[in-house]
């Protein structure tokens, strides 16, 4: 007789599009394993209309439309009841709005809860570039994991087929198999038969693929709306994947370039974003309608935020701090095109080096 | 005063839509650039008619259509006069043609003709998998080059920028700068503003490169044709491109893993192929008529191949032969559901391993 483990408790924050597919993800899951999970997932919406469409109709028409949700996955507006008893957070909202929620949460986080991010972006100050893993650490002490991958929410959400990584270090406070979230109990609770995930320890490679491709998704749009084809495209993407692998090689050398080439964290995720993600959408809208980021940002995203213009800004200024932006021309250009006017038609000679 | 170098004479054999585009590039540069090279660029095009309209008209009517041609790329049909008194010859046309015209060739190069080929494909028998540069040496004694980028040729003939690589190593008999083919040369003749172009010596790397990902363009279209979106695709192509480098890596120990993740040639090609490439949209008519590999490229390429049809099936034959099937599961999927009537929508099971 196997003896009784301890039934992980799940909360996720977060109801936008991803957030909610990643609820409707593990809801299915702690409703088929019961044994191993308490089977309600309690998700955060802050507005108390969302949550009432989602505990009622078991849809979120406002960011995941004609999408049915697990019963299971309920919709909670008060943050600090959603995560209340919960082993594992799943933090899935926009970065901008992390720095807030951490200081919401701080003090209400007991001790061994563990976390992960699904949140796509990096902490640029004075002190450097940090992972949002490290952030959330660091405000609340609790470990924290990525996951991330070639997984634009709509699709997944319809259950197309596609693979995710998650990366999680065991804690120095490891409590034994069974007893403590480790990367088999991640893979039960993430893994469906349309949703591959591969388990790996490589937190940074992780974190850093998931927010530097939304930088290469803008040029990437730029040339799409310029209608420069398949092949300049691709000459982008590739020469974005160079930059993503040498930055990480360069501040993270704890990192792995095989995360980058060969995990769905990797390389397709960032193929992926770059064919359908709202940053390649933006870039796409910039260059057709000559809009600025910020006004694509509001006219074309129904409320919802494109990561890559806020990273590509930070992650230059650390460029700068690090006088290091002559080694990354890509994402030099993209800022330059963004935030200094320059023309999107020089990217050719921007690019040379 | 510089010395007077020789005048390099260049012939094209082919004029596809590739071929056609390859001479255009490369009369431009000889017209421009008359002190190294003589402007007159002979293309070996098989049909009267043909030659007659890119001669008359200076456009290919069959197979590059709205696109207007130098008037010093001139089109001839005897391909023993094509090559008559060039210094370099340039292999473009499908791979199929190549035993045939190399064998009426044979005894007309003379010593010291140096080549490139723009060709997509292997050769594989008993003896093993050959590359077509070799291939091109054994039958001609001429020291052969390869060229392979993110160059769908539709694009680069309306000049969309684009790169390409070209992989040349300097024989043995080379007769120095100013007096022989060298990658300055070669960078002279091929380079525009639209097609930047990156010299290396490794003439594998950038031949299997070219010639897999044709096979990788299949599944990715079969995932197009089932509407299963990109993430899927993305993560079809980087399983593509591991088992491309893992088939080099094996194979052809000498070549090297940046050629397939920096250069035009690897990653770049791969992800323009699987985006807009014949072998791409064959494999997506395959999923949404249900029709043969075989039927679609007989109804929806006007008359040209696709080439990893027959890619596919060398090099599976090649992998059978080696025992090897089990460790490229992508490349065996794409044989079974072309050729063995497996069903494509179990591609995530097939690439379980």
């Amino acid at each position: 007789m196997s003896t009784i483990n301890k039934k992980f408790r799940i909360a996720v924050l977060g109801s936008g599009s991803w957030g909610t597919t990643i609820g409707k993800v593990v809801a299915e899951n702690t409703a088929e394993k019961s044994d191993l999970f308490e089977p309600i997932v309690k998700m955060w919406a802050r507005e108390e209309t969302l949550c009432d469409n989602i505990n009622e109709e078991h849809e979120n028409n406002k960011y995941l439309s004609h999408i049915k949700l697990p019963e299971n996955l309920v919709a909670v507006s008060n943050i600090l009841e959603t995560v209340a008893g919960a082993d594992l957070i799943i933090f899935n909202f926009p970065h901008q709005f992390l720095a807030t929620i951490c200081a919401d949460l701080a003090g209400h986080i007991p001790a061994g809860t563990r976390a992960v991010s699904c949140l796509k972006g990096l902490n640029v100050d004075e002190n450097g570039c940090q992972l949002l893993t490290d952030f959330i650490y660091e405000k609340l002490g609790v470990s924290c994991g990525a996951l991330s991958g070639a997984n634009l929410a709509p699709e997944v959400a319809i259950e197309n087929w596609s693979g995710t990584t998650i990366a999680y270090k065991l804690p120095d406070d490891f409590r034994g198999h069974g007893q403590d979230i480790d990367a088999d109990v991640l893979h039960k609770l993430f893994a469906r038969s349309y949703f591959e995930v591969s388990v790996v320890d490589d937190v940074a490679g992780v974190s850093l693929a998931g927010a530097l491709k939304n930088i290469v998704a803008l040029p990437v749009g730029f040339v799409d709306g310029m209608k420069w084809g398949n092949n300049a495209r691709a000459a982008i993407m590739v020469k974005g994947q160079l930059e993503i692998i040498k930055f990480g090689r360069t501040f993270f050398p704890e990192c792995a370039v095989k995360t980058f080439s060969n995990e769905s964290a990797g390389l397709a995720d960032l193929i992926a974003t770059c064919s359908g993600g709202r940053n390649a959408r933006i870039g796409k809208m910039m260059a057709e309608t000559k809009k600025s980021a910020k006004e694509c940002e509001r006219d074309y995203l129904n409320g919802q935020s494109a990561q890559g213009i806020h990273t590509t800004d930070e992650v230059y200024r650390f460029l700068e701090a690090k006088n290091a932006i002559d080694d990354f021309p890509l994402f030099a250009a993209t800022y330059n095109i963004i935030y200094q006017g320059e023309d999107m038609k020089k990217i050719p000679e921007l690019l040379k080096q």
